[in-house]
């Protein structure tokens, strides 16, 4: 999607090899002008295919997944990473995050996911693939179908594409970063 | 904001005297439509003030927080609640929970609030108020300026709205529960 390719040619930073900064138009600072056309991109490419639902995970997920969900007009439900107090039968599993060397637990109330449900899974970054496989393993817990993947920037240069492949998932992705060598950031 | 009680009063319910669930469309799954339709209603009610920053802390006021930066067309940022390891210099502000009766720290990139800055503080809900009087605090550690808060559903048998304006911050909620006694929802 070139207006975010530009975003992140104008505002990103690479921080070593692995960590593209992209807080001051999408995950801390937000822009909801790109926001909102990234919804209206993932509508595009997941056209016709009956979308109900757009899933995500808080806290960084919440704003493109309400983009997408206003685009394909349809509500969004956003997994928790905790479970609330007052929350009653809920879907759980656990995603193993690198960053932080554990496993959480994420979690969906059983009223917000209906074996009827065709379901978008958005994040705003995909690298291991680990958040989608979660938020899959809710949606199957539910007996809906996951459809497939959107996801604002891919990390080229890790494995989540590959995984989510691997485990049938359709990964659309508006941005692929293949490299950040030496502080210059490779588009796909 | 008509829309929004009929939403409350069709699938809010009361959970003894003190929770008002709305987790069917306003915090873990959330209706795209009635989120737009409330930015538009912060937008009228904050006409022409010069707001050029909505802020908003994770993770369920990023939702309204979207909605409402698109209205007004600014950016939003939202406060987090752990200092990100890739966070350069912030700002920082302690939050009172009543909920978990402890503190916690909020905390937003300097780069991202700045002297020239005219706030508007949005969130989903107004209980005691803390939240906002923390977010408050990050935007005059700025030297920027706190125009008013923005609030989705407020608590009014609670102490929020008093403490907002004794602290000098014009409130708008776009729903105002006054009673949740014996199950029934009552509005101011």
């Amino acid at each position: 999607m070139k207006l975010l390719k530009e975003y992140i040619e104008k505002n990103g930073k690479a921080i070593g090899t692995n960590i593209l900064k992209v807080d001051s138009f999408l995950n801390h600072q937000i822009d909801p002008n790109l926001m909102m056309a990234m919804g209206e991109e993932f509508k595009r490419r997941f056209e016709d295919q009956g979308i109900n639902k757009i899933l995500t995970i808080e806290a960084s997920g919440i704003a493109i997944g309400l983009a997408a969900a206003y685009a394909f007009n349809v509500p969004l439900v956003f997994a928790k990473k905790k479970i609330p107090s007052t929350m009653g039968d809920f879907y759980t599993a656990n995603v193993f995050s690198f960053t932080k060397n554990k496993d959480y637990t994420i979690c969906v109330a059983k009223e917000f996911l209906k074996p009827t449900d065709r379901v978008l899974i958005v994040d705003d970054f995909l690298a291991m693939g680990n958040a989608v496989l979660g938020l899959k393993s809710l949606v199957e817990s539910a007996g809906a179908e996951v459809i497939g993947a959107g996801i604002a920037v891919e990390k080229g240069f890790q494995q989540g594409e590959k995984l989510l492949i691997d485990n049938g998932v359709k990964v659309e992705a508006l941005a692929v970063v293949d490299s950040l060598e030496n502080g210059v950031i490779k588009f796909r």
